[in-house]
């Protein structure tokens, strides 16, 4: 258990010998590479889809791992979609619409990964992501901030590299603030974060044009070394009663 | 195996002896239920969340079960969520806004598997929903009505029983037409639809308001017994050319 039981020496590369979210969470080591994963894999505990670096016990017995059905945390919400893919999906054929949505889903992955934030949910053409649970990160609004400047990054030179030039971008929205993690349906175990946060990552996201990065001000204040270059925008948006003073940052 | 080699005797109530996913897309009977389920599940293979007639396999070994990544396919997709919840979100506390959204998803599940649909993407106060993969059912525009209808019927009834008059309802979008259905990310094992044809789905359901089932000319026109009360409304579409004439079924 030498190597168990220092998870400092985890990166955040996708190679941690113990699942960092248990290990955060409830200070408890599983292996999930190396022989000592082998017994656990044999129990179906195997290396989680929202993150390689945490197991199927963070993703899918949040019961067993918090005490409790959920709770509230603090976090940084992050939404990714690509800006334009509805009017593409009408003009294109199913094959190269399958080819973008698997390019953007896989390197939003590796981004949000390379910045310990886990993908919560993959819709189409869309995702969210959380940070800062369960891996730890005090700094989860910087972490977010960077994963969505990666993603940008990341994303365009994908989408250069396609045979047609679609002109597709990417928009990304964040948001951080408390936010209610657990299970909210009897019949799925994985975990998932609700709440007015999370709608207004959603919100922010939806206002982002492609190349852009909204954040919200308390993601802006919470990374500020990192978003001095953002421009204000006041945006008004639904369900939202006051409008947002949110800042933008421009990639390109 | 002779319970097993009558597929027909399944009924939708979440009861059948083998799997009805495999059964319909490769003829091959697995049990899911009883004795015989036993030796499957000791491998891994219990039923799907997405539907308990179905079993892990047509869930995660999409390749396994279609021989391609992708397929394209005639189906029905159905959207749903919770009108005015980002409002409500900022309101009232999270334990509050969890019961309601387990209340959501839990009866909008039930609807949608009475009917053969699975519930493939759950996301905070909504879901998409496809009928005809991998449960096949030629009427399956017909289904996904049927189960909207369900989906408003029941969820009203649980808002109702809740400590607080909130003044909830449920939007619903449903389209039919081809998808792409298969894996479109290297790391999710879990197949899913995407196209133009969801994507209008999604944006019809994003004009419903509370109670409405709002759908496309060709569900309306492949359910026809079903809509001939519903009312003609002209949809101009973020992302969509043409006007869409969408028909609405206004529950109350």
């Amino acid at each position: 258990m030498t190597t168990a039981s220092h998870p400092t020496d985890s990166t955040n590369r996708g190679d941690a010998q113990i699942c960092r979210g248990c290990w955060d969470q409830m200070r408890v080591p599983i292996p999930i590479r190396g022989a000592l994963a082998l017994p656990f894999r044999m129990f179906g505990v195997t290396r989680s889809k929202m993150n390689p670096n945490i197991c199927t016990i963070c993703e899918r017995s949040f019961r067993y791992v918090k005490k409790q059905r959920h709770v509230t945390a603090s976090a940084t919400i992050l939404f990714a979609d690509i800006r334009g893919f509805t009017a593409l999906s009408e003009q294109i054929e199913p094959v190269r619409l399958s080819e973008i949505v698997s390019l953007f889903q896989d390197r939003c992955a590796q981004a949000i990964w390379a910045h310990d934030g886990i993908v919560n949910k993959q819709m189409g053409d869309g995702l969210m992501a959380i940070f800062n649970f369960p891996i730890v990160r005090q700094d989860h609004a910087a972490a977010a901030v960077m994963a969505a400047m990666d993603i940008q990054r990341h994303c365009r030179s994908a989408f250069e590299h396609l045979e047609a030039d679609h002109g597709l971008g990417v928009g990304v929205g964040i948001h951080s603030g408390e936010v209610e993690i657990g299970e909210f349906s009897s019949f799925r175990s994985d975990f998932t974060a609700i709440g007015g946060a999370v709608n207004l990552a959603a919100r922010l996201e939806s206002q982002a044009r492609a190349g852009e990065i909204v954040m919200s001000p308390e993601t802006t204040t919470q990374a500020a070394h990192l978003t001095s270059e953002a421009q204000s925008r006041s945006l008004v948006l639904k369900g939202i009663e006051q409008p947002v003073e949110a800042r933008v940052l421009t990639t390109a």
